[in-house]
């Protein structure tokens, strides 16, 4: 485990950014590690399937259908539990045990791209979404709009 | 136009929901109708690349790329412009001229499925994420998201 | 619409060749303008779906399924119709109205290819299908496949 | 060979219309058997790439590049002899030797489907192509397309 | 781990054999115990890449480059390593620490199919493969052929 | 016919590695000449279905299914019969009639590789594959395995 503080999480891949050989062979891997209530935040794949397992641990997941239903299932994984997230579905992890979390997540991509939801929304460097935008989407005044950008 | 309220934007899909026989053929368009300052939230396709045409008005459209450089590409399309959406990346449009804004949507898939992401996130009708996932997520108080989860 | 003289139609594609980097994400899209008359002659898609949405006027637009049956599947399409033919059939559209058609086509890919039938048979500016290819296809004499084939 | 007439080609397939099982396989081949003079005539595959072998006899054979080059590639193939046929592309085969020929074609899709192209053009037996879209696309009076229509 | 005997291998997949809702979502996962000197012998995927991590132990891995060169590359794989097997190549992987190896397999198919060549080959128990393909093959009298095929 | 010394096979490929322009196009063929008694021993194509069609003689065909079965499925094919072998899968081909047997080929891929079973598990030139493996996966004596691996 790398980190023995809390809340952390700590992602090591292995596909084509690693390992040039991978292109085309249509699969990659990485190992997550949670420190205590460590959270792997709400995020999308844009180009593959996950399957994880967990190693050691407890691990809340979650992942949510598309439109118009947008259902959350959740399941604790412990230890050899296995679970999918279908390409593109938001999903998250979040270590509920006492202890650390490792898990494996298989991606049917040796090129899956990873997409953070808050970052994709509130945290783009060159540029942020117009509030406007933000505001509609998320029912908020502007002013919390911006203080959301401006805690990144 | 359907509605002649500001801020209204209605989507006509033709996939293979509508028309089974669309099934394996890898297409499906959808007109999109904004009134004016109408906002398309942040949103994915899971299943497929879009390619956007505005037939009138002006709509500024956005897209934000993957991990880890979530850079913001916008930019403001008239009449005949064109504009695309790689497959599973966050994006949107919103109407900034003065008058309605009619656009076609086409999109790789015959079922290309969509997620708003603020639904997503935080108006799961069945049950919500947790909010120990969220605060951690967009850095904000519980109370800030409670109040952001109890707004839908 | 580009020109007002009767019997013409405009082709205004947006694929991989006018934007490298469609490449890989399977879509392109055209823009058709039919002025009073203006025919789409039989032509096929060798790599592509093609979706067709009808923003202006009245189109006739038919396909004809592959052999044995060889259908003819017609329609006339007014505004917001949408007509779908399938990869690699042979297909045709008509303006039928009073005034200009505008529509927009969806392809499955972003390099669809464009034959038409006509000029594959006849029009070959390098060398000619053998007359006697022709003649048996078409079941005409030979004076007349030259006669087809001086057209051009 | 089955006939011994000139001027006949017949086609023996083995594809998923007669194999079931070949679903999802990929793959299908046809025997073609051409008399003497015996003409393929120009025809399409919308699902499949041909690779042809020549197992007997002289084959000549063309296929027509896609818009806007519509260039003819001819070979007479002797025995031994392969080609190909891209997706979609416009092929013919016309025996041109003294004896019969036979050539085993395959094909990149369990499924490949034909359309002739005259069959498609002018003899569809439910309904027939409109005269105005014929004559425009082979720049023919009305009276020489509906006396090519009948000849089927 | 199963059993503590030493030599065995344990397999427990995860694959649309035991989860149908894996279907068309390209992914499927093993787990894989092996006991000291434990063996997974030689075999192929026919329809899927292997991605591979160790989570205990020490493996040697090898895998078979196609025809004509055949060459063997393996590597001692110990706790984290990973290593791939591409599609259909021919590979196997044996316990060469002094305690329990756990590893993952994850597989870019969710029906990714096992072929072990010994069993292929020697051990087909409704007929077996002619002696006279089996002495050619290997180089062998017939007599050992068929004491390898009593073996099984 | 190449030879006509007894037990010989031929193998006369035209995949990508012939002729780069098969790049993409999903397709390739190869002709097959067997002496008498000539052997096409176990092997797999990595990346292809195989359809073989016989033009002369009497061939033994037989393929593997995968684990668990490993059921045999032979059949005597003669002039103009046709067999399919399944991506990946073990299969061999036997001249057993009394003159040369020609067949053709083609297979799902312009690269679909070729494994040939007893080269990949005792023919390794720059290593071989350790006798603990092979003793094991074949259940015979390591000195056995050893006099395969010389015979070679």
């Amino acid at each position: 485990m790398i980190s023995s503080s809390p809340g952390f999480i700590y992602h090591t891949p292995v596909n084509v950014a690693q390992i040039p050989g991978l292109n085309t062979l249509g699969i990659s891997i990485a190992r997550l590690d949670f420190s205590t209530s460590g959270v792997n935040p709400p995020h999308t794949h844009p180009r593959a399937t996950e399957m994880l397992m967990v190693l050691d641990g407890s691990l809340h997941v979650g992942s949510v259908t598309s439109n118009p239903g947008n259902r959350l299932i959740t399941k604790v994984l412990n230890k050899g539990d296995v679970f999918v997230f279908p390409v593109g579905l938001v999903h998250f992890q979040r270590n509920v045990g006492t202890g650390d979390v490792v898990a494996i997540a298989t991606l049917s991509s040796q090129n899956p791209g990873v997409i953070t939801i808050a970052n994709a929304v509130f945290r783009t460097p060159n540029q942020l979404i117009p509030s406007e935008v933000l505001t509609r989407a998320f029912q908020l005044d502007k002013n919390v709009i911006e203080f959301l950008q401006e805690k990144f």
